[in-house]
């Protein structure tokens, strides 16, 4: 089948272009279709003096998305759009659209998420989701390319993740209730014991009555977890990731990027080594911008944006206060007020994307941080186990796949970098 | 880091693995200890005449499962699991473990389920998990490979989905209730109209009383949906994506394979092209083989075994009666009775692997199958738009991922082709 990507191996081919109108003008005997594949944008030239009447009428039968092929003659133009044009000698239709919705004026974020199935048409919205998919195969061919394995960890759960109060319930047979899952980390914990590295790649669930342009109630977690490694070599792994996806889709989705007007330079600047900056140190940057953190405090939605402009790359903000931080993260040796971990800030305003940390692989610390937590231990049996039976040194990490798409995106709220976002008002379509 | 998978290139060199005691033996002054990685298993020796005392002795201290890391020399020997050595210069123990529940003896599968978190440690489970990961990457580079974009559908929706009676549901803040996907479907019909060609990989959901071999509560789905393709062509696709990831999995997961003792023969057979038979012809079949199915009836577990068993390549079972399947499927347009659709069966017994079909387009008999099947229409009001705005025709299918895991790696039940089962009884670990 022809698609209108494909284009430049067709010049003075007779192709068939099924797909929708997106546009069209007339200019006398001339007619100008503006055709969408949902690869590419193509215009169709109608002459009169060389078509059938009955198929030159048809232009006047079509409205904005009726779906259509048309026959013709790929011819190369510089002047078009996208490079190459279409003579048309032939025209089918498959439907006649009715009123679409969505016209070229402008229309309101809350309208358009009504009509999120008929949204994602547009040109900004295809390209954004093209980055999407690249970026996710991007991540996947890393993890692939570099021996771990891949490891989906359960959905439906006892209560064991990140914050009770902000958990989904639903009945689960004679057991009670299960939980959605806000983490896969602890079974991806249990993975490296037989598979050395793993990641997850999969939907997590947070009720949380949070309004924010970096917040969305159902979003996808990419979690990294390495048997033997410590934190230095989870920073390095991180950064050596983001790099890869972020420059891959420079390459392999340019065109996108570009229908978004994103500035690609910054996103060529995203090479290794990340700056790396202590929690302490991190503090101290903050204050002197103008924050109200407090050291012992984790950083708040302003803080972030403050380091996210502060720096032209990724920065590492390295050992934090242990209560700040969750459960499972690894005790200092040198200090047990603090914790080995860190959080990833993307540049440019975008926030935080990646948190990581060593994890705590001594039983006895683990038990007490969960007592410590309120958590309910006999949830985290098997998870304790792991320390019982040959644990080791590990860590690992969540990349939020939506806040990475708005970034690379360049879009300043997360609910556009998901296909059908799930707000605390949304969930249709 | 050094892996025993990348043994063949250190021959002769030092390096450290790092991992966990398989399995020891003692011959007097020589020991074997028997290291797994989570990527290979490889024997080391260690020779008392050569090692430091206080190392020649921690061979006692080792239990099943304690974590080390070894320092050594790499050897080829034929004779050894894996074809190479390590002849142990130094011995540092991470922890010893505590006695090891699952001991070489057999267990019942209840008390292996109960520790999943370790039962996955285990040579044959570490293989499928294996073949799964690969199997995984095969399919999604599959549709990468062939201009497909990846799209997510939502797990949270409004009780869209197959069956209103297996529906898992949670409370939606203000919103009411929201159901757990049954499929991603619907969703990626909306998205081909942006994207053309696209695909969902996800979980899913079925909160079904069923207790059989190939039936989970949550299971991971993989549905393909395609703009501009009937039915026919939607079962060429299917028969390529799987020869594909069949086939890469015999090239790429081999010894996986042989692990399991899998007859990789049978898989090599699974070429294009595969069986077709309509729905009427399989009828007859099996009746012959001793089936109750009357003509109008979908296809029951026995009904499923039978088939698969009959052919030695997948077979498609095409065309099935209207009131026997989803209230989505296109009307045949020669036979209202019928729907344009496939069901593909592996063979070996291994049952139902996919579901496909061309979907209805036309607005009106799409209504009036929501109306005679009952469904709440407000929820199903963008659904219907799609056939509103430029409607086409198009087609898809769900491959269901842990049968295939199953067929793949010649499993039985369903329970061991993913890393932590959802069972009716089961939700732990």
């Amino acid at each position: 089948m022809f698609y209108i990507k494909d284009a430049s191996e067709y010049i003075g081919k007779e192709v068939k272009i099924r797909g929708w109108l997106y546009n069209k003008r007339s200019s006398g005997s001339i007619k100008f279709l503006l055709i969408r594949d949902g690869t590419g944008i193509m215009q169709g030239i109608m002459i009169e003096s060389e078509l059938d009447p009955q198929v030159f009428s048809k232009f006047d039968d079509l409205t904005q998305e009726s779906s259509l092929k048309v026959t013709g003659t790929i011819r190369e133009d510089k002047r078009a759009p996208g490079g190459y044009e279409i003579t048309i000698k032939d025209v089918e239709i498959y439907q006649i659209a009715d009123e679409y919705p969505i016209t070229p004026k402008s229309h309101g974020t809350n309208f358009l998420l009504d009509h999120r199935h008929l949204w994602i048409r547009s040109k900004l919205q295809n390209a954004i989701l093209n980055v999407r998919s690249e970026l996710i195969q991007a991540i996947r061919d890393y993890f692939y390319q570099n021996g771990f394995a891949m490891v989906d960890s359960p959905i439906l759960t006892k209560a064991i993740g990140e914050e009770a109060a902000t958990l989904f319930e639903t009945d689960y047979f004679d057991l009670g209730k299960a939980s959605l899952a806000q983490t896969g980390q602890l079974y991806a914990e249990a993975a490296i014991f037989s598979l050395n590295k793993v990641y997850t790649f999969g939907p997590t669930f947070r009720a949380e009555k949070s309004k924010t342009r970096r917040h969305l109630i159902e979003f996808w977690m990419i979690e990294g977890e390495e048997a033997f490694y410590d934190n230095e070599m989870n920073m390095d792994l991180q950064e050596d990731l983001v790099e890869y996806f972020v420059q891959r889709v420079v390459e392999r989705a340019h065109q996108h990027l570009e229908t978004l007007e994103r500035d690609i330079s910054a996103l060529e600047k995203v090479r290794k080594p990340f700056y790396r900056i202590s929690y302490d140190e991190c503090v101290e940057i903050l204050k002197k911008n103008g924050s109200p953190i407090e050291w012992g405090q984790d950083l708040g939605g302003e803080d972030q944006t403050i380091l996210s402009t502060h720096y032209d790359k990724p920065v590492f903000i390295y050992n934090f206060p242990k209560h700040a931080k969750a459960f499972y993260m690894k005790e200092h040796p040198e200090n047990p007020d603090l914790v080995l971990c860190s959080d990833l800030f993307a540049p440019e305003g975008h926030g935080e994307i990646i948190g990581g940390s060593q994890r705590e692989d001594d039983y006895d610390k683990l038990l007490n941080r969960i007592r410590e937590e309120g958590l309910p231990e006999e949830a985290y049996g098997w998870y304790l186990d792991l320390r019982k039976y040959g644990s080791v040194p590990h860590s690992g990490f969540g990349l939020g796949l939506e806040r990475t798409v708005g970034w690379v995106c360049g879009i300043e709220h997360v609910r556009e970098a998901i296909p059908f976002p799930r707000l605390i008002n949304r969930i249709y379509p």
